[in-house]
């Protein structure tokens, strides 16, 4: 219902808007478009085709420019760049918090980013040095130098007068960090504390120092899965010196669990989080057929198998119509055990200590799913063929195969994992190619051996 | 790198934990469990097996216990509240925040959901009362009735006196509500202003009037994009007559962002997100029967359709050798335009308007790697079967598989998500039924009207 109401808010937009464009009346779809926020207006901006893109897009306010540009993924993000001239880019990014710049700056023609640096003062051009000399996906690149810090040895009331003279505090802000001459982290100061206590109490008294600030190489992953462990808005970036560099805001952190989760759904079919909905047919060709020729591949593998057994085919024609089963029901019964396992790895749950009780759960669950699966397809294959030897063959095949598809379901991502790949994204092609390979193997080889003779 | 850190992290607490518990020293285990915080502890609570997991849990210091059973997955918080006595319960949620509890709720047992109720005064009772009444998936239980409402005509000054008489503020509090007499929402003040500003400035001057509540009857993924739309930390909730209900705090989002992408991805196999990686051989082996068996039936309907051309793979065997690599490719070509259509249903990007760009995008897509795959494709089964015709029908029969599977790749998902189903879950399945008979009925139907004449 709810979910309704919100599939209808948008679609309501995107209806207006299309209408609008059709009939050419422009200023309804600016006075449309600039009462949504950067995020709705990146979201709207993905769900057009170029060329009414580029249309809504020069209706955009210039002032909005640069955080729409922050909130869309790269292929749209470069359409959108080349759509601009260098005096509207540098217009559009020059006002960006530093850790939104880090994120477009490699995106940006070389001549924008001269003038870019050029006209930051030098503290800034600095930080945002500091920000790019940290690998993308780590905290030092996600983090913002700009954070409030305040001496231990002073008292509520100079702090407060001392925010009152700053008059603005950056987004986000709910603890200000407490540091030493060194600009060494000693802790942090909740602003929930500064407005409920005493204004003569000391900070001191206030210091939470049971924290535990985020290394600045920390990766992105790691960052999120702190701030959800711990409930965070905002979290302190230190180096291996303990030195604060810099804060991290859970507006950025909620960002990177949604690019995590498309990451992986996009990345299990070989796409990238990154993909434009309407990208260019050709760019979109090139992209998938690298993937598709992977499976082309290990097609191949499977296919090969089978013509070992052409001979037993010939005279079995009823293996050809069955031998589909064996081998896609492994698949689907793998992949249960697959994202099973991909989320245990996500969430560091699966280690050496536990590997074997996992691997002997699912080989049982998988043997009773064989007699189970198997006893349902051996009777439909013997009503519907009339010979119980093919029955047998095909539960018994049915059996091997999802007791390799539970073993592989488990292993195959585990293994990925310990080479360092992200069992995500090949886990699928390579789970499938093994419950093929040994679906076909199983089922044909058995009905040589049984029924052949 | 980092990443591997913080697998080294949770690896190394559970290969310690491990070790700790084989040689039955329970000291060392209940020091390292409680320097964890109740989600870390719920995670490590879900990596163990049933035995150690009971043991661990009866380790965790009490005052968490309350807080980790909210972090934990459904099924293994059954098997936790199912290791407790009811005073032991009681004591461990009666001090939970009211929208945990109302979470926790229907997990309890009645005597003891009587007995935390009899423990609460009055106004939380209701006010629990109130959280429950409202559908789960819903802002309304989402939400925390505690919130801090202050009056548009006084000033800072008396509004932090009041606060100092308070002392406490609800978790995350970043705002305070502003509302009229009949607890209507007027508008916010952000603590920032409260702290940065002169303290004789009205409150009036300081509302942001210019926010959206979110309507009590909002679902949980609208309340999700609306909070990453606008960067929210918490966000109001009212009813009808925008009366300030409760808060919705973004801790709780970032729940509901983690909850919704594991429900995706679990979804997609036929598995619940909160099924336990050590669940019990017996109820594993039920929870999974259904989704094969659903699949099994669809395995039947391809093979059936093979099974009407038994005659012409009696003749050319080498059909039944190639035939799954005409149906599998079509899968994985299908997949990924699933997957992109997914994405673009559940951003709210695919309506009316755009469909047919995005239909006629992919048809072309699909027609050009026909084109670049069947080449490759029917090249190799000429050189390995070396038969023109029979590399002619596959290259055709490959490009028609595409060309199908583009169609159903956006089709099926959209048609879903009108019919009130949830695409991610029972796309993927349908699709393959549709590129797995399409793939046979092209390739073995042109193989017996070209090759059998």
């Amino acid at each position: 219902m709810a979910e309704a109401v919100r599939h209808d808010k948008t679609a309501r937009q995107l209806r207006l808007l299309s209408d609008a464009l059709d009939s050419g009346r422009l200023g309804p779809v600016r006075r449309l478009v600039n009462t949504l926020s950067p995020a709705e207006i990146g979201n709207l901006l993905e769900s057009l085709p170029p060329g009414k893109r580029t249309i809504v897009w020069g209706l955009v306010d210039p002032e909005d420019d640069g955080e729409v540009l922050v909130h869309v993924g790269d292929e749209v993000r470069e359409g959108l760049i080349a759509d601009m001239d260098p005096d509207e880019l540098i217009a559009a990014v020059e006002d960006l918090d530093i850790d939104d710049l880090a994120d477009l700056v490699e995106d940006l023609p070389d001549t924008v980013i001269h003038e870019v640096l050029k006209s930051m003062d030098r503290e800034n051009r600095e930080r945002l040095e500091q920000v790019l000399s940290y690998d993308e996906d780590s905290a030092g690149r996600l983090m913002n130098p700009d954070v409030v810090t305040v001496r231990a040895d002073t008292t509520v009331d100079v702090v407060l007068r001392y925010l009152r003279l700053r008059a603005e505090l950056p987004d986000h802000t709910d603890h200000l960090y407490v540091v030493n001459r060194r600009h060494q982290l000693i802790g942090w100061v909740a602003l929930q504390s500064l407005v409920t206590c005493d204004t003569h109490t000391p900070i001191n008294a206030l210091i939470d120092s049971d924290l535990s600030a985020i290394s600045v190489e920390a990766s992105a992953e790691q960052v999120a899965r702190e701030f959800s462990d711990h409930d965070w808005i905002s979290a302190p970036v230190v180096d291996e010196n303990n030195i604060l560099l810099g804060r991290i805001t859970i507006d950025d952190v909620v960002d990177i669990i949604r690019e995590q989760a498309e990451h992986q759904a996009l990345g299990a079919a070989g796409l990238d989080e990154d993909e434009d909905l309407f990208s260019p047919v050709a760019r979109a060709t090139r992209r998938r057929l690298l993937w598709l020729g992977i499976n082309l591949a290990t097609a191949f593998l499977a296919a090969s198998v089978v013509g070992r057994f052409a001979a037993t085919i010939q005279q079995i024609v009823a293996l050809a119509v069955l031998m589909p089963i064996v081998a896609g029901m492994g698949g689907n019964a793998g992949t249960q055990v697959l994202a099973l396992v991909i989320r245990g790895l996500a969430l560091g749950q699966l280690g050496a200590t536990n590997l074997n009780v996992l691997i002997w759960k699912e080989v049982r669950v998988a043997a009773l799913n064989g007699i189970a699966l198997g006893t349902a397809l051996g009777g439909i294959v013997w009503l519907w063929f009339g010979q119980w030897p093919l029955a047998l063959v095909i539960a018994s095949a049915l059996t091997i195969n999802l007791l390799s598809a539970a073993l592989a379901g488990v292993m195959v991502p585990v293994t990925l994992k310990r080479l360092g790949f992200d069992p995500a994204l090949a886990g699928g092609v390579i789970l499938t190619t093994v419950t093929d390979v040994m679906g076909f193997l199983s089922f044909l080889g058995l009905a040589t051996l049984v029924l052949l003779h």
